[in-house]
């Protein structure tokens, strides 16, 4: 299967669809999932275009994982979260849903579950104030 | 909270314990997960020690991560797989079990939910064999 640039994120990168972005720099974007699994649920992508990580540029790939890694702790401090769970599904049979490469990135809390992937949409209040809070730690 | 060395992993490293190995560079290894959540699941490993992404080397990450890639490619051959799950637990509210740095790669089947994390030990015979057909989709 072969990248459509139709998908969500493309249209969050292109700017045609608003997101609470919480990242950027010349290769990434990070922005909230707006329907979280748990709150703080964020999303880190590349900008080069790919449907996930079995297409990806393999450079493209290791340009991104620091930025996973910078979410991911910046996510567990800014809600005081005991664990992070970071997640990458490769087509519909793994519960991707959008074919844009992408990674979760999930705030634990100890013995609270994770809502379903794709689930219910968070009110947007909810979203903005969490990404404030991710902006604010991965600032520091 | 700092590495321990003392981990299992770390010992399949040291080869003090035995593995279904797959992959194997300078900076990483694969090998079979002895619990798996699906016919084929894998691990990949830096050899550089670290507890989890929390306190990784960003390099180590960005190497590991095409490693990640090679094997999620040959596991969707290896088994036939519809899709594959990209997974890494980072404390024990996230699920993680063993105090090195690692990414599931596990094979997905349209329809066909995981088995529970750490559930049941596979046979031996059964690793060997998939671990087998590992090995040969990634030698293509």
């Amino acid at each position: 299967m072969s990248y459509d640039d139709n998908n969500i994120f493309a249209k969050i990168l292109r700017g045609e669809i608003p997101s609470h972005k919480v990242y950027e720099d010349e290769h990434s974007l990070a922005f909230m999932d707006v329907m979280p699994q748990a709150a703080g649920h964020a999303l880190v992508i590349p900008k080069q275009g790919s449907r996930n990580i079995l297409d990806a540029d393999p450079e493209t790939l290791s340009r991104l994982i620091p930025v996973v890694q910078k979410v991911a702790i910046a996510a567990k401090a800014a809600f005081s979260a005991d664990g992070v769970t970071v997640v990458q599904f490769n087509e519909p049979a793994a519960g991707q849903t959008v074919y844009h490469l992408h990674f979760h990135v999930i705030p634990r809390m100890e013995g609270v579950a994770l809502k379903p992937h794709s689930g219910t949409m968070e009110d947007q209040a909810v979203l903005a104030a969490n990404a404030e809070k991710l902006r604010k730690a991965l600032a520091q």
